[in-house]
């Protein structure tokens, strides 16, 4: 890594962090030039705009999300183990390992009123984790841990939903018993969804 | 109403509105007392602060939605009929009624970090709209609508992630198919909690 590469990602591991505080539109080059002592033609020479630093923030929090929640997964067992697998670091890593709560659903609400290249990149990247989820549900169909007729995009949208109640719960609503509701919700899910266990 | 009533009433939509493009954090007295031809001192009669006025418009909101979702939803016959009305026109009340989305989606993204009178009253509202599923629920077990053993609590966690998800893939995913998803996952969720239908 160039010592170019090294800055940058010092410079969004701290833009993460202010944009998980004043969401993503609150995330100004000048802001985060003062919280990284960095003049804002320096930074400008990192980001050629603010959407592109958006932009940025936004491919740092997915990448976060694949070492932290995608990649372990993958390394269970094919279908219904890497399905669990998936759905118990995405629990954590949305409502335990951030400060300010998983990026993409604060992201989410900001942008959906704003067309423009960082909802693109939102969407994206949203499309990216919604594949996924389907991927592991057809893997689960194939591997006969699921029933053959499941609608995998179905499947994906009530994990979907699930990890959006989960958040809502632990952090509004202060629910101590979100992650057992959490858990719950996920058994339900895949029973409906034929699986055995 | 008093002429007083009224005028308050008047200033709320507006101010309903603007915080649904803007945010609850982005509703300011200035720039409310713009959009209604007000002086800000004229506004500062009506709500003390801008707390007030942000409470004031959840109250707003919460109104709103008893009127087009709640109300509506009672005149149903008890247990099943009257869940399924609560969610049916919550989803058209989430996804098409309001130009910026649900704004207690939005609010809740935007308080769950803040502590403090606005967010508590958000919560309050949110207790208040999970026990009336819950009571739903309940009402549904009694009149042998639902399996006797379900955990109305998590129905309402079920409940609430699936509107949440369809918020989601409506507004911000454009997914034609949102509303097939919501039913397809509502009728899921009642089949796990016993309907036969």
């Amino acid at each position: 890594m160039s010592k170019g590469e090294d800055t940058r990602g010092a410079i969004l591991r701290q833009a993460l962090d202010l944009s998980s505080e004043l969401g993503l539109e609150g995330l100004t080059v000048g802001l985060l030039a003062k919280r990284v002592g960095m003049s804002k033609s320096g930074l400008y020479a990192h980001f050629g705009s603010k959407e592109e630093l958006q932009c940025a923030v936004l491919d740092a929090a997915a990448a976060h999300f694949v070492d932290a929640v995608v990649a372990p997964a993958l390394k269970e067992p094919r279908g219904l183990p890497r399905v669990k697998a998936l759905f118990e670091r995405w629990v954590a890593w949305g409502t335990e390992g951030l400060s300010g709560g998983c990026p993409f659903v604060a992201a989410a609400v900001e942008l959906d009123d704003r067309p423009g290249p960082v909802r693109d990149r939102l969407v994206a990247h949203l499309r990216d984790v919604l594949g996924t989820i389907a991927r592991g549900a057809q893997i689960s169909v194939e591997e006969g841990h699921f029933r053959e007729d499941l609608d995998v995009e179905q499947f994906a949208f009530g994990f979907w939903g699930i990890v959006l109640a989960t958040h809502h719960f632990a952090r509004l609503m202060h629910d101590a018993a979100a992650g057992v509701k959490a858990r719950r919700g996920f058994e339900e899910l895949v029973r409906g969804a034929g699986a055995r266990s």
